[in-house]
């Protein structure tokens, strides 16, 4: 499928990686130089991963080549806070601010986002996915154990789903599966298949 | 964690074991040797995969030690029928019926329910985990493709959420994450949790 083109996945998540692999296609990992993850404060929060994978298409660091496929994705996890609002969780600088985070997603939902852009040299296209998470209560012990082993300084709302903590917290997910891996490999297949005529 | 204890996973399923394995817990594969799965037709249909369970712990084929656990688990994909009555969709015999169960499933929501029960010589408990999933629809051509190539025949429902079709198909969940995949691993760890009083 899609063998007439190169589709480069510009991301340098291995889970990504492995996700786009479920769809049985050919394709070559090329992560963007250009790490900028800055957006207008103006932009809605529902927005701002749609708008980041579509900034990582933009400002990809060469040009396309004539068959070449770029996809793009940001994850983003949010969660309400104490005013009402939509709050970026972001990756946490140290094990203090790991527990903190871990501390408040604990006993609530929150929001997994995924923006994907899918651009060939004639068209691109965009979308976004997301599911709900629900964690049950996690005692400070477990949430001790967690960052103590896992150390997940590199993930956004400091866990991921594959690990400890994803397989003893999780109680309810609803939305897209495997947009809470990191990447919606159900949309981005269909998207494929309508840009690509296939 | 659980260290005093032996645990049993008997399940003859990898998927399982690399689930259970998600835990950080030690424990020993044994499959069970009675491999019945007879129930009462008047049995509610939610009530089929937990009772199945439970009949797997009870009819296992020794005698658990004094300090062994043992989990048991059944799932089924159930699908609500044209006259409003939810069937389970069994094991495909062949790719005749392996395509027809998918056309079923194609473009609806159906469940996937998981019984579980966990016993030691003095206590037993037993649950349900339920998962929504919908598929987008697929063509023929996409069926007979995964069909060919993955031979989903010891699958029941037809599909496997972690091969190609689980990427290409599942538009959205509704439920426990890890059930679908085999084992909802969260209740698993928290009934531990109870009843081994850790």
């Amino acid at each position: 499928m899609f063998e007439k083109y190169k589709i480069t996945l510009a991301s340098a998540s291995p889970r990504r990686k492995e996700l786009l692999s479920g769809l049985d296609i050919q394709f070559t990992v090329e992560p963007s130089k250009d790490e900028s993850e800055a957006y207008s404060d103006d932009l809605p929060w529902n927005k701002v991963p749609e708008f980041l994978a579509r900034h990582k298409s933009d400002s990809f660091h060469r040009k396309l080549e004539g068959n070449e496929v770029l996809i793009t994705a940001d994850t983003l996890v949010f969660l309400e806070n104490e005013n009402g609002v939509m709050e970026i969780i972001g990756k946490p600088k140290d094990a203090k601010e790991a527990f903190s985070i871990l501390r408040r997603l604990s006993d609530h939902t929150h929001k997994v986002l995924t923006g994907v852009c899918i651009r060939t040299n004639s068209d691109s296209r965009s979308f976004t996915a997301s599911s709900d998470v629900t964690f049950g209560p996690l005692s400070p012990e477990e949430i001790n154990y967690y960052i103590e082993k896992y150390k997940p300084f590199d993930k956004a709302g400091a866990y991921g789903i594959q690990e400890w903590i994803g397989h003893v917290a999780i109680t309810n997910i609803d939305g897209s599966f495997y947009n809470i891996m990191g990447l919606p490999v159900q949309r981005v297949y269909r998207t494929l298949r309508e840009m690509l005529g296939e």
